[in-house]
């Protein structure tokens, strides 16, 4: 396997550059006699893409996928779906200075390192671009699962800085730039995003996502454990640097008698898991966090070297996000989304002919 | 791929449950002629296995391995490893009145769900006695690399339910039963030990694992990133709940010119990143975090049903770790190095010929 | 991926060496619940095993397998199943002046080009012993295969070295040495057997396999087509030089009026495609053909070389089979049903929900 | 793994139907540094394509593939490299009254069985016109394995129906639209090909492929042998039913004395092994040569059905090969260079630090 698919049966190969012709990719194993166009794609690129408040970066890409094979008369075919975005807005002139510079908290440098030589052009394909094929290949897992299984992905922020966001409620999430399920807070986010653009300085962020009507019985004992791949996933996204399940880190501090979710015949009395226990869904919510990093694209000078190790001083201008975590919420959906599915079919191959007399049915606490 | 294999080109699939004959693992994908033998393989299942002290579970298990093919006059022929540890202790009638119902906090109730079946026997499949092949095929890991690359992999605990443990040294976590790097603190650790046995209540750890030596390049930009690959692995282990590559969850609060890493021609200036960038390794230490869940298995009485839905009350009895976490540090470090070798092995076999004129030394902060 | 595992789903890896330890397999992903002991494994180990006739390797081995794993209470749990097979007739004394020579027609010389080394005891890992794991997982599957769709797996011999073998009936096949489908050319293969052995030398053989009882729509159009799949399994049995699908090389001087197979209410007209077209499996038999080669280890002198490049006669004595095969038949079905079982799974896993009103019913030519 | 794609390190997924908009691969895992321009692929690309002669489809084409992604000032970069080919000559209405008929010996019922529907268009995704991908994708491995090993591919048409080809020279291969490697055949193959045209009806092929300068040491013993995925890899192309490797089906009539290529100080005294032994390349000449079945689309009046399990009558009209054979050549080559590739990049990957003292030299015979 060569690193840039995603998934074991519902497979996604990613491609492009920021600046490049054209970014995209090709979906393997998506079942047959789905209904799909490109409208089922639409709704979530346009809550990913860029320019769409003042708070992210000012690129203007339409982002509209194009869908060149797999789907025939309105329905998936069974076969590869390939799905391409054209670049319509690159600048590539504003990276002439960096083919030989190595920006701070980039992936210029093991790029670099790795392959001998990278594409500078808005960060080639270390760029956050290259999420919009993830997020439209995540499109067609959460139609396909909510028709299949009613599953219902949801994100939101949980803090943005310094500024935790006490939940409100999830409708509120999508009516503002932030995804901040609660109204309320959202002038105060604005203030800080404005004096962060102001200071030439950025943010990181952290984003919750949460799926219900998740199947019971997805993921694997050892080592295709469907947390381990929540992981996988949610750690692939461009600058995430953790990850929770269910209590996550503050299941350090918990007593067994206060994690353990007791299960009563009306279903789970709690959900300290995050809907996972020994690596498989228990069919309560899946619940996963995030943490995102700062941008690294930042006005202030920073000290760097070039590629014949002598001292630089850095500042990026051009056009970036002050907090790429604003944009995330949508992408840690996408991912979310192509896992269930993945282990949803994986789990029907192995598992089909499962039948339970009884099946005890969990409730959310 | 059928979820109990792992690595892409040092690949290990792991079997067996806690009461069966044997458990075990095969490598498949071993270089040719490392020196190995099973004294390669005891020193780390020594640190893992259990009933090395009063703080972890009583189970008396001798952890010899068996290498039963793929050496021959004491190197490595690059055919498969298959490694074989025989169960000594089981006592499966502990478990005879477990086989109805579902221990809270267990995977009890999701393999039932996702099988319809289980062995009950010591949590079968999902007992962390599984991590002992992954301990034995993680030392043959470590050899290659620090032979290859001098890498060194370390662990310890960073902290223990409430009590963090401020880093002193790493000698001292070679020497007590926690892995804790401050032998200061282990009276401390010893106490709340005692005092949660008596409780009959289960805690929660923290444990960080390091590597140095780490080979620059490594790593594929999407989705194989090399931190998405550690998240996948460190969850994959027994009771992680969650994972952090550098900063980790502290990236949300730190400004954009605080994070990024600073390259000097002396090299790094800092390690925010933890020795990832765009999920290239940069040569810099790798840094990961992991939390983990208080056991499941506790004597204090819980709610929970069987199998025909029926309110129950479980107390565990037998044999269990107060605290998983405990037991968890060569685990984890075995883990890190299985995807570090099958990375270090990724790399060269796409990137082989990249030669760079200069190449700059990323130094430690 | 490395190398020594087979399948996506059912998926089985392979280790050891013809005197090692033990030889054996892991089967990871197959289904649970199904009934399974070593009785269901043995008829096909000893259908496959040495010294069962005057006509193959007089090595003695009861080759019987110890099941570590996967199964509980007689029935399969779904986690992996580990089979072991412990060497008992190991005379690694016999090799010891092989060690630094390389047999012409064995992968002596390949294996030192790859490795640097090579374990020479009776062809260390290229030995078909190592075929004898295949048989064993071959046998799980075929069980699972017949029970869910009546599947019935084949094989019979060909052609011996000269002998064209005019098939007469299967139950033929099961009452002879050689797999004959003709009880009347069975003296004739006799014969020739005992001639050869007497003269030194070896001979090569054609073996057909045949399954009924697939189901329509297995495979992928490209490229893990079901012919492809097979192709690979068959040409992955030791000696094997060629593989046919149906017609076959017949194909090449037929007309597309003769080779495309009519389509009736009743059923296909006949059956050149050999049960697949545009590879997927069409419902009629599965029609299988390879060749074996003339065993390498021969009793005549041959020249080659040693690992100094210097010229050397080799003559092999010791134990070995003078027509591989002879014993190839029970492998090669084996092969095709690891095959099915695989495409089954991934079957289902995208196509579970495809429910077709009309179902055309073919039948056998 | 979801059946589109090939390879496991150099890994290319392929896309796209025949009357779609597009079609195209994704190439995954080519090593960066490679000098490279659609120029590289347009050779192979115009060697393939339709309309070059009265003897083949006259469906017009250009074929002309765009790179999208992964190349960068005339270098690979190392990220997948995305290839894009528009259908252009698309006559969908043709197609319209099979929507609902199978057309024997075509995979039109095959795929609805497996897919519950279908892309009548062209034979949808079972159409050759998917081998241009393939193709474009083995122009890029043909390229590096040139610049790295020296390795020269080359194939050529062995027998016409019932037309055997005798091999004169591999220039000459390249001198007629049959890839006959003998120009004094060629007045005879245009007459059969006219003949076949008058009377509606197709015919069969041979075709033979070869590599020379091929690495000593690529594949793994057990599964992954060198020559069992090429037999995957042939089988996988459209119309194959039949694979051989060196003697091939000859094997079984050739005594072991014969069989077996005697190794000597000056290199392999001949090459009945095609090149490869014990799954592993020898370093000779890989030679391989495969059977294609006549096309299915004939003018003929052929019985069948149609959705409904009625009887129809259908004669293909439209524009269609009469022997699919004829185009097979480049394809062959490209599939073979694929595997190539893919094993010279896993070979490095495990067994890059052999170095072995005294390396002889086979010798073609």
């Amino acid at each position: 396997m060569s690193g840039s698919s995603f998934g074991h049966l519902f497979r996604v190969i990613n491609f492009g550059e920021s600046h490049g012709p054209a970014i995209g990719c090709v979906i393997d194993g998506c079942p047959p006699g789905l209904p799909l166009s490109v409208d089922d794609l639409q709704p979530d690129l346009d809550r990913r893409k860029p320019g769409t408040s003042r708070h992210v970066t000012q690129r203007r890409e339409s982002d509209r996928a194009e869908i060149l094979s797999g789907v025939f008369r309105g329905e998936t075919t069974g076969t590869p779906i390939a799905l391409l975005i054209r670049n319509e807005d690159q600048r590539s002139s504003d990276y002439d200075d960096l083919v030989d510079t190595f920006r701070p908290g980039h992936a210029d440098y093991t790029y670099w390192r790795k392959y001998g030589r990278r594409d500078p052009r808005g960060g080639g394909r270390s760029s956050a671009r290259l999420t919009a094929p993830m997020v439209a290949a995540g499109a067609v897992a959460r139609k396909w699962l909510g028709l299949h299984y009613g599953t219902r992905i949801r994100g939101c922020m949980q803090q943005l800085g310094p500024i935790e966001i006490p939940f409100a409620r999830w409708e509120d999430a999508e009516d503002n730039a932030f995804f901040a399920p609660n109204a309320a807070v959202v002038p105060q986010l604005e203030a800080h995003m404005d004096e962060l653009r102001r200071s030439g300085d950025s943010c990181g962020a952290r984003i919750r996502v949460s799926a219900s009507g998740v199947p019971v019985g997805l993921g694997s004992p050892l080592y295709d454990k469907l947390d381990a791949e929540i992981a996988y996933a949610m750690m692939g996204i461009n600058a995430v640097k953790g990850v929770e399940i269910g209590a996550g880190f503050a299941a350090v501090t918990q007593l067994g008698s206060e994690h353990g979710d007791e299960l009563l015949p009306t279903g789970f009395a709690s959900n300290h898991a995050g809907g996972v226990l020994g690596g498989i869904s228990t069919g309560q919510d899946l619940e996963v966090s995030i943490a995102i990093k700062p941008t690294s694209s930042i006005r202030l000078p920073r000290r760097s070297i070039n590629a014949r190790n002598e001292a630089v001083t850095i500042a990026t201008h051009g056009r970036h996000d002050p907090c790429v975590g604003i944009r995330a919420t949508p992408i840690a959906e996408a991912m979310l989304a192509l896992v269930l599915i993945d282990h949803a079919l994986l789990h029907r191959a192995q598992n089909g002919d499962v039948r339970l007399g009884v099946a005890p049915i969990p409730a959310q606490a």
